[in-house]
């Protein structure tokens, strides 16, 4: 197929997907996921995505990669949002892969909006959510009868405007971007959990380089900076840690 | 291959996959989990999957349902898992298939600390969570920056012990098994929430089936009985819901 020319005003504007990718282990992508992957023209991918899922897309779509490293945004949130709207503008089937789920802390609602103003044709396909995955694979389910009947996800960096780390009270707190403010993370959760409270950390999760490392609110920021814990990790606290050993997967580990 | 007798001294215990189906969607299973379901032995399943899965696993299997059907368990836990162990000591690879992710509210991990405690070879894979996909393809992303930076589970279901529908304190709610306690979770929340806070009803999400009952803690459950709501349905609670209008998908709906 000849290279075509942007030409807005007489062109279809191309389908834009946002796709999650899942939380690090490329099976646990979702079957339409992959799909859309495998009929991709243009796929714009973040950095905590599996990799083996861009040998997935056709050998003559165009692979950009926009982000996001430890923080730091190769584009920014606005910069992606033109890009996908361009690429849609000249007519291409573009994927936007995300680590994750787009729509748990991933920014997917804003470029949502951001294409549907502008009358993109756009869709979301759910992502496993690493706030589920990652704890699941580590062997500690978030939800147990009898012992953790609510579960709250929230973001363990701090933003912008420098407001503390949200601590809702469920049975599970889950909190994804934990590294960065971890310390911040667990002085806010102390307000309201005693120090002896079970907690863990999860480096890597789901991928064959996931690194666990256990421990309650009083000694868990030093076993981390012990640990040299880097990103990506989550940090999920309450009683259902202690279902760990019970629970621990000794087959099918990668 | 001739039929083997169980013969438990002797053989070797058969894997046993607890896999999410995820919400409703087939195409929102993962890759892994589908391969699974293409090479499962024995395959026990929940009222609540996607039935067209079932056309995947290979036709020499057996296909067990199991239940849970409104509430009423065709088998008690106890059977299901007591079955689990029974064909995990005939040898067979067996692939026990639950609605969206086995450890948010889908007894996962009860089944799995028994298969472990047992020697079960076991292993989990995590599945979609109506919690977040449902409200999604509705056009409900459970997170937006500025707006709702903390997400909550909780089950919308009276358990035996008559204990109050629990209501934790994050920017989006989202109940699960919503439908026969409504009224009650309403009320739980209003003790802590305006009743003019906006919520929606989600009645077979992700499906071609869907319905999407919008309103406020004020006339929701009205309205929800006014429209017949049945189940399988999610309860969503705040401000996440105005961004309905702007995020709405128009194309990809099934």
């Amino acid at each position: 197929m000849p290279r075509r020319r942007p030409c807005p005003s007489h062109k279809k504007l191309g389908k834009v997907s946002l796709v999650g990718a899942g939380p690090g282990d490329p099976g646990l992508i979702t079957v339409k996921g992959l799909k859309l992957i495998q009929q991709a023209e243009v796929l714009l991918y973040d950095h905590l995505i599996p990799k083996s899922l861009l040998g997935d897309a056709p050998r003559s779509a165009e692979l950009i990669p926009v982000g996001k490293k430890h923080g730091a945004h190769s584009l920014s949130q606005q910069a992606i949002q033109e890009l996908l709207f361009q690429k849609s503008r000249e007519g291409k089937r573009v994927v936007r892969l995300k680590g994750g789920d787009p729509y748990l802390f991933g920014r997917g609602g804003e470029e949502m909006i951001f294409l549907r103003s502008r009358g993109v044709p756009a869709e979301v396909v759910p992502g496993i959510t690493s706030a589920i995955a990652v704890p699941a694979l580590a062997g500690i389910p978030v939800t147990q009868r009898h012992l953790a009947m609510t579960f709250a996800v929230a973001s363990g960096h701090v933003t912008e405007d420098n407001s503390p780390i949200p601590v809702p009270d469920a049975d599970t707190l889950v909190y994804v971007m934990c590294v960065s403010d971890l310390d911040k993370t667990v002085k806010g959760i102390l307000k309201k959990r005693s120090a002896g409270t079970s907690c863990a950390v999860i480096e890597n999760g789901t991928t064959p380089k996931e690194r666990v490392i256990v421990g309650t609110l009083r000694n868990i920021v030093k076993k981390a900076r012990g640990a040299g814990l880097v990103a990506p990790a989550v940090f999920i606290v309450g009683d259902v840690i202690k279902l760990r050993g019970k629970v621990l997967e000794r087959v099918g580990k990668r």
